[in-house]
């Protein structure tokens, strides 16, 4: 099979060899000391986590998933582990895990450059915080990874010619917020059409994106567009408690996350919504019933965030194995 | 179906709300800061792992790999990451990851008390060390795991009634080598009727690990015990640079490794012995063909190593979402 991407990428040991991966494999390294660092200091625990399971995320949208015969059940591989991480707040009320993830992207989506069909999240989940507190996470979160990194890799920046101002910039000043609502405005004055109803398309963040200068979130996305686990506000009712950041300067979306749905009545209501089968979902439910904290979380993709800091053409630049979709690679 | 395990594990809800498994996940996790520590000190990079690839370790003895469907083609799910290891010190001399692995296990090992179908290992590779090199490392590093988590989680340890001064004997010497010839010396002695040409079996593990007051490793196993990539001795025909680690207090091997396999005809004869189909391993070979630096490496089971540190009954409980072969759970 020959996918779009299949030609750009280079042989295994030409990558590996690379000095610019070196430098690359460096960064990302240092943005996932630094992450630790804070989480730890900040009272959060780390788990393993799990690769299989009888149900996933059902939230990735346009990818497929990858089944697996478990001594004859059909299990999946986790796309996210979003409903690991509200069990496990039975056990610490603050936790995340680097997950690994696997999504089937359409092979059309290989020369893109933000898409790989396995990449890793830095998953982080709060019990008992709303939206607003997850968001400040993530923003104190994204900081000091990136002001850590840039202060300790001097030159691998170099080697890679990355013009650490911009993100220098980042680190002096809080993100921007605006909600869906206020984005689609924005694109419409832009000339850009974008429905109220509909997730942001790529071309509606690539033009936001470019237009930024440090990342921004866009938060309260319209019901339809995520998983069942993103919760309905109680206030204005068709939007989601939900929130995005985007990098600036094209790079688009970093990372995704939300205000949970919790309580057993409104995540059996949202999974009929969004097309998922209760049944499948027994385990889960089983504990829901039990009770689950209220909580929010979010899910940094750790390539993409690479990408943006290293200031890389392409995602599968940020990974020692990248598997392109559609493209056979190691 | 069901499983010899399925009987003994408790409900996730259950599970994941004893403050016994919140007291084992704290152990766990200090174990790994403190790794994560000692080795980035020791100038060892930390890379993310893959999960699944055209071909993966086959050295996995008595369990089944995991294929799944990649746009067509028939990847396996990662058993171990060790190719990946040998090709990545192209890019550092020294490198580890926190890597998930799926062996399925047959069901009747779920009530063994040490097998998961899926589980994690502290992955270690260092490029030009030596066996022996390698052995001192893992000395090092599980010292200074244990005597770190030791020292912190006093409270850890009185709450899951681990009487720790079996450890704190442990941090204070050396680990006792023999290698696969005295072990099996030993078990005759003990009555116990051990071939020289084949792996220790269970009951001799438990036996050597029921008779130790620390950790010992065996090294010098026969071919044919292991995968290709374990070395072979050039002044003992027939014997491995390898080695494992086995706790004492009956709970057996926490960490396998050894010198590798480098050279291009090394390896190939080594697959054909182990009875693998060269054509299968089409970039390792590419990559082995342009060279691989020779090295050492090692594995450590962070599941079987929680357990051992903590003092369970079984390793499991060293998972906050175990999976038991055969086993159907979250």
């Amino acid at each position: 099979m020959t996918a779009p991407g299949a030609a750009v990428l280079p042989s295994p040991g030409r990558h590996l060899s690379d000095p610019g991966t070196r430098a690359v494999l460096r960064v990302q390294n240092a943005l996932l000391l630094s992450a630790r660092r804070f989480l730890a200091e900040a009272g959060f625990v780390e788990l393993l986590p799990p690769i299989s399971g009888p149900v996933t995320d059902p939230g990735a949208r346009g990818s497929k998933q990858v089944d697996i015969d478990y001594y004859g059940h059909r299990y999946k591989l986790m796309s996210s582990v979003i409903l690991y991480k509200q069990a496990a707040l039975r056990t610490f009320p603050k936790i995340f895990c680097v997950a690994p993830n696997i999504r089937l992207e359409p092979p059309e989506t290989a020369d893109t450059g933000r898409h790989l069909a396995e990449f890793h999240q830095l998953d982080v989940e709060v019990a008992g915080a709303r939206r607003d507190e997850a968001v400040q996470l993530v923003e104190e979160l994204v900081v000091h990874m990136v002001r850590e990194t840039v202060a300790d890799l001097t030159e691998q920046f170099a080697l890679i010619d990355r013009d650490v101002r911009a993100l220098t910039h980042l680190t002096q000043g809080a993100f921007h917020r605006m909600t869906h609502t206020e984005a689609v405005a924005r694109l419409r004055e832009n000339g850009h059409e974008q429905s109220l109803d509909a997730e942001l398309d790529w071309a509606a963040e690539a033009l936001l994106s470019a237009k930024a200068d440090r990342p921004f979130f866009v938060t309260d996305y319209p019901k339809g567009s995520r998983g069942f686990y993103d919760r309905e506000s109680r206030t204005e009712p068709g939007r989601l408690r939900s929130f995005d950041l985007i990098a600036p300067e094209g790079y688009g979306e970093l990372c995704s996350g939300s205000e949970r749905t919790h309580s057993y009545p409104e995540i059996i209501a949202r999974m009929r919504e969004t097309g998922e089968n209760p049944k499948k979902y027994g385990w889960y439910l089983d504990l829901v019933r039990e009770g689950i904290p209220r909580s929010s979380g979010f899910g940094i993709g750790i390539e993409r965030l690479t990408r943006y800091v290293a200031g890389l053409d392409a995602v599968w630049q940020a990974s020692a194995f990248p598997k392109l979709p559609g493209v056979v690679s190691p």
